[in-house]
């Protein structure tokens, strides 16, 4: 298969040599000239432009877009499907929200062109050698490409999830799930630290993944992160997100699910990229206030 | 080694198969004269007391209780240990708590009997192939019964975790975050559930379990579950808990160690255990009082 591939950072250059691996063709393109040489040292072909890159696709043409959610996407999308005709299939392998692939799939469809949501998981390591794909779109379209999904996918790795928008949704509750779980684990290691034992945190990981009930991919990476930092002393505590997890409470509250955990997990990313809270301020201020208790002052 | 192993539970079975399986001798006792026979049709030794368990063991003797947790481990200790003597060494394979651990451990050893804590992981299976143990107790004795940790655990699935109580307490946080991340992958299949997709969760636990970042064991018993009961029709969503979860929250509180998520992991348990709350009424009651609202009246 000869597939345009548009976006080539963390996970869209390991996808690519992921793709030519498996012997498929690949066009990449990238704003970035530095990522288009890198890439085409590798033996891979690049375009210039959208132009040139639809250009030197077969009919159907297939572009996979792997750039970041929100207006990038939006731009790109408008722009590359300028550029396609009827039958042409645009696959969105990023993280847009499932509300947002839902009105662009209508959108490409009135121009009969088809939008496949691909929710892609499994980090930079997946992408290059095996993914997990939850593929939303019309049945017909995902057809056309199953191939390229299986050939980029760990083996039983990659789930056509019906109609579009579908796929985006599972890989946002997925990583919702994601967050509610690394905050668990966290919580433990915190406990484990604030305790009077004296714990190797890379050995209870390890213990932890051989046998016990909350072995795990997750659990792996953590005995690989304390192997390199026993205590991860190099590091703050700052938890960033990158949207997927807050959507996924948007959503449970648009839909009355009751997810208090991921819901907290996501909270306490926030609270965890601020040195001190307003909200501590007023309950100091209020325990002052009516029990005269000490206040820790600037 | 010959072991003298009481409790023939879920855990205490399998793991008594398990230790024969690799060649370690057992006498094996249980309350349950059902029990007992069943065991001795496994070709293993029986006694119909602690006394003459004890009888049965050379010295030193090494005997592994693996009996639910609180009275029922308070009182055979009491009785083992008055049948001990000094260089003997309980092994506490159950799910103890840490407290009642040290306490024991520090009672024992003026006696000059050991107390072992083996927190135990893995589920029956696990006790039956091989499972995950988290060790703590002086490391005299653990040196002298290590060889039967690593024979009955999977390949690198024990720790010494060093002094007493720290295994018990290494498990009951393993018991935390399992609360944890059960919760959090349990709220995405109730999103997802809720939501206008149609999804095949056994199909969608397979994906996920297949490159992705939550891949688990916990996840493939999703997939497992799914696999016999579609959408889960045959159960009512009443999540009890036994025990590990509240001394969780409980120490984390006593550490003052932020662990949100695993404490309203735990309150949603109970809350699940409820067809009505109090609390319910008390907001139905006051948004009537406040703004006239309705009231849903039984």
């Amino acid at each position: 298969m000869k597939i345009g591939l548009i976006g080539l950072g963390k996970m869209g250059y390991n996808l690519v040599l992921n793709m030519t691996n498996k012997g498929h063709e690949v066009v990449a393109h990238d704003v970035s000239e530095e990522a288009m040489n890198k890439i085409a040292s590798e033996g891979v072909e690049t375009a210039a432009s959208f132009e040139e890159m639809i250009s030197k696709l077969p009919t159907p043409k297939i572009v996979w877009l792997m750039v970041p959610a929100g207006d990038i996407t939006e731009d790109v999308m408008n722009r590359v499907s300028s550029l396609l005709s009827e039958q042409d299939i645009i696959i969105d392998g990023g993280n847009a929200n499932y509300k947002d692939t839902l009105r662009r799939g209508n959108d490409l469809k009135e121009k009969g062109i088809y939008l496949i949501d691909s929710g892609t998981s499994g980090g930079m390591d997946g992408a290059r050698d095996g993914v997990c794909t939850m593929i939303g779109g019309d049945k017909e379209a995902f057809d056309q490409v199953e191939k390229l999904f299986q050939d980029i996918s760990v083996e039983n790795g990659y789930l056509y999830t019906g109609k579009s928008g579908s796929g985006h949704f599972l890989k946002m509750v997925h990583n919702g799930i994601e967050y509610g779980m690394m905050q668990a684990i966290a919580e433990g290691y915190e406990i484990l630290e604030k305790s009077d034992f004296d714990y190797d945190y890379e050995e209870v990981s390890r213990v932890w993944n051989n046998g016990s009930v909350i072995r795990s991919w997750l659990i792996e990476l953590m005995q690989n992160a304390f192997s390199k930092d026993a205590k991860l002393d190099s590091l703050r505590g700052v938890m960033n997100s990158s949207g997927e997890g807050k959507w996924t409470v948007e959503t449970a509250l648009d839909l009355q699910a009751v997810a208090p955990v991921i819901t907290l997990s996501q909270i306490m990313r926030y609270r965890s990229q601020e040195n001190d809270t307003f909200s501590g301020k007023v309950v100091a201020a209020l325990r002052n206030e009516f029990g005269g208790h000490a206040v820790v002052k600037k």
